[in-house]
């Protein structure tokens, strides 16, 4: 792909230029870019208009219709969120570790850019400049690939800030958009391991599964969402209905909310029945096992593959279990490797499940909803990441980073 | 494949066992396999004494014979390597970070097992203890396919650590060997996602390239090494010879070997022929660019080809440059990110090279011979990565180790 390959030539040529970068000089070039996305609002609202348009005559649903549509205050906040980008502390060129060998060779572990990542995502055109920013700032070259329905959108925030990155003497291949929307062209990018150092699918699960089996790319897997809840023989059921409504319905279709609800059975006659009138003020429908039937009207038989789906919708899957133990062993097998957590007073039941359960982010007594790379202090997140390699849970800037270790010597040779 | 499918159910359950396991208990079950080695040096010898045969009247090279060979000294350093581990402090449980939220939650990052990790090599046998050892001591469970060469040594090595494990109480399915030598086996365990976390090929290029393409797994890829040392015009060139030889010649087939050497042109006159007669003298043949052929008598000709070649043999390809910048291009062009060196007693030039150069170890005056666990300090050795994410150049103990987060609340919901 004579194409593609140009733009992996670009990044190359970029990337050596960008991981250079004085901290200074990047945090100018994030501000100018924020400037000048507000100062094109106009430019951005017409692309956008176009993409939204074509979206609705093609029938897109009313709630991907407002994940696609921008207006004057969601471009202010892309450039809110590059100001803020720009305010964090910069991760390149941290000393991580040092060690002095016998041999009189000095070892530095030095925090270092990745190179190019690829950021392949769907409708939300603000992914656009949120990924650059974050890429920006940790001296990255980005390609990226976004999708179809929002292609006007994402091409024009791209070139506004390719041009305000150009009014900076900044190379503008830091940001590359792949306009080409053929399918071939992006199974093609996740090939291109030449030039690209890791590759972040952001999407649903659709997306990062077609990802995760085409690239020979590194990938971060990132977002899928089964997060569970376990109210345990000793939780404080005054807390457990909040943690558990919040987890459940404070935003539906995020991957950090409740999706399954496991009930120890001591506690189901007293607690259950309060719950499920609980949620069904919200208008959650409740899928469960025959005890959870049995004490809450209206809830119906839950499957084996209830109790595997994100339903990111209002629906829960339920089920009481016999002990912590049990509860621990059905989310290892049932979870994404995301969010869990216990709810409990029992500060030993408390530890067994942190041990055992196998997940970025596992809770006592709050809502999953906190696995968020802002709510846990990063200022900023790429995503969140479900796999264990390199980086686990909320991404932030210095895991868009690698590492290298410059040995200095005096002529030291190997015996 | 229903044979993987119950090799990954062992695992997956061993694992949870594993991962609580005391130090003191892990290091015990490793004393205890190194012993069983040592007392069954008898069985594992006559297994391999099959495996020696078949390969030799198979037409086996001399060099691979001799990786195939177990001998009495070399199961004793099997053994040793397990005493080795044991002694290193365990990275399973240390608290990385801490940070306490605003809203009063404590967020603990803390250092956990993998869980399964896969291991595919090549013809040494000795790997089957080594990876066994550093996989047990970080609380991993790990399913092995050695090279089919090994078949019987591989089993034989692998029932003496099961029957040791088994006799210290601890699950014997810690440690799983794949006996299945059809590649379609290989190819489909490449892609058993579902109970492996984290896929390290060890062996040559072709091996890793075809792991890296085949795997939905995440993998590590490890190993290759087309590694520079660049003379600069202001190197202390008394330095230099010894250096050279040394990550020529000391071991020609490991990947930190040095395959290719730029000299800046200006002390062209004065080093080559020095080092030329010193390489010779070693039976290095040289491949340069027409200063190199000039200069050093013998030397022939380099394509494009040999500047991009591990040879892992008694060659190097030669190239004069006029300066750090041009020697810093042509590496990042064709290096493998492995480790590359400059010589110079420039202060300003060895920065820029350190900085310029993409590569997991970057020398300054020393031999790129020095990339390993052992001469890191990290007292054990699973690999060397290439790539950039999770781990880059020597992976010791802590790289087999992920991180989760411990959240703990008091009824936090999200606003």
């Amino acid at each position: 792909m004579e194409y593609l390959e140009q733009l992996g030539q670009r990044a190359a040529e970029a990337k050596y230029a960008l991981q250079r970068l004085a901290t200074e000089d990047k945090n100018r070039a994030l501000a100018a870019a924020a400037a000048a996305l507000v100062r094109q609002t106009e430019r951005i609202l017409a692309a956008n208009g176009r993409d939204y348009q074509t979206a609705r005559e093609g029938g897109m649903s009313e709630a991907l219709l407002d994940r696609l549509k921008l207006t004057p205050e969601r471009i202010e906040a892309m450039a809110e969120g590059l100001r803020q980008i720009a305010a964090l502390p910069d991760p390149v060129g941290e000393v991580i570790e040092h060690f002095d060998r016998p041999n009189g060779l000095h070892i530095d572990k030095v925090r270092v850019p990745m190179g190019v990542i690829g950021i392949i995502y769907e409708a939300r055109p603000n992914v656009t400049a949120d990924a650059f920013g974050l890429c920006f700032k940790t001296g990255n070259a980005v390609i990226l690939k976004g999708g179809r329905d929002a292609a006007c959108s994402n091409e024009a925030i791209t070139e506004t800030i390719r041009e305000a990155l150009a009014s900076e003497k900044i190379p503008v291949d830091a940001v590359q958009l792949i306009t080409d929307n053929d399918r071939a062209v992006t199974t093609a990018f996740m090939k291109m391991k030449r030039y690209v150092d890791l590759l972040i699918p952001r999407g649903g699960a659709g997306l990062i599964q077609a990802v995760m089996e085409n690239s020979t790319i590194p990938v971060i897997e990132t977002g899928t969402g089964n997060c569970h809840i376990y109210v345990d023989e000793d939780a404080d059921l005054d807390k457990a209905v909040p943690i558990i409504l919040n987890a459940k319905t404070q935003r539906i279709g995020v991957c950090n909310a409740c999706e399954s609800l496991l009930v120890h059975e001591k506690i189901a006659e007293i607690f259950l029945p309060a719950l499920g009138a609980a949620l069904r003020e919200k208008q959650v429908q409740m899928r469960g096992d025959e005890t959870v039937q049995r004490l809450i009207p209206g809830a119906v038989a839950a499957t084996e593959e209830d109790y595997g789906t994100e339903y990111l919708d209002y629906i829960i899957s339920m089920k009481t279990v016999r002990s912590v133990e049990e509860a621990i062993e059905h989310i290892n097998r049932y979870n994404t490797k995301h969010s869990d957590a216990i709810l409990t007073e029992n500060g030993e039941h408390a530890e067994r499940f942190l041990q055992g359960v196998d997940s970025a982010c596992v809770y006592v007594n709050a809502s999953t909803r906190f696995t968020d790379g802002f709510e846990f202090g990063f200022g900023a997140e790429i995503g969140i990441s479900t796999q264990k390699l390199h980086a686990r849970g909320p991404m932030g800037l210095r895991e868009l980073t690698t590492y290298k270790y410059l040995i200095r010597g005096s002529g030291q040779i190997r015996a």
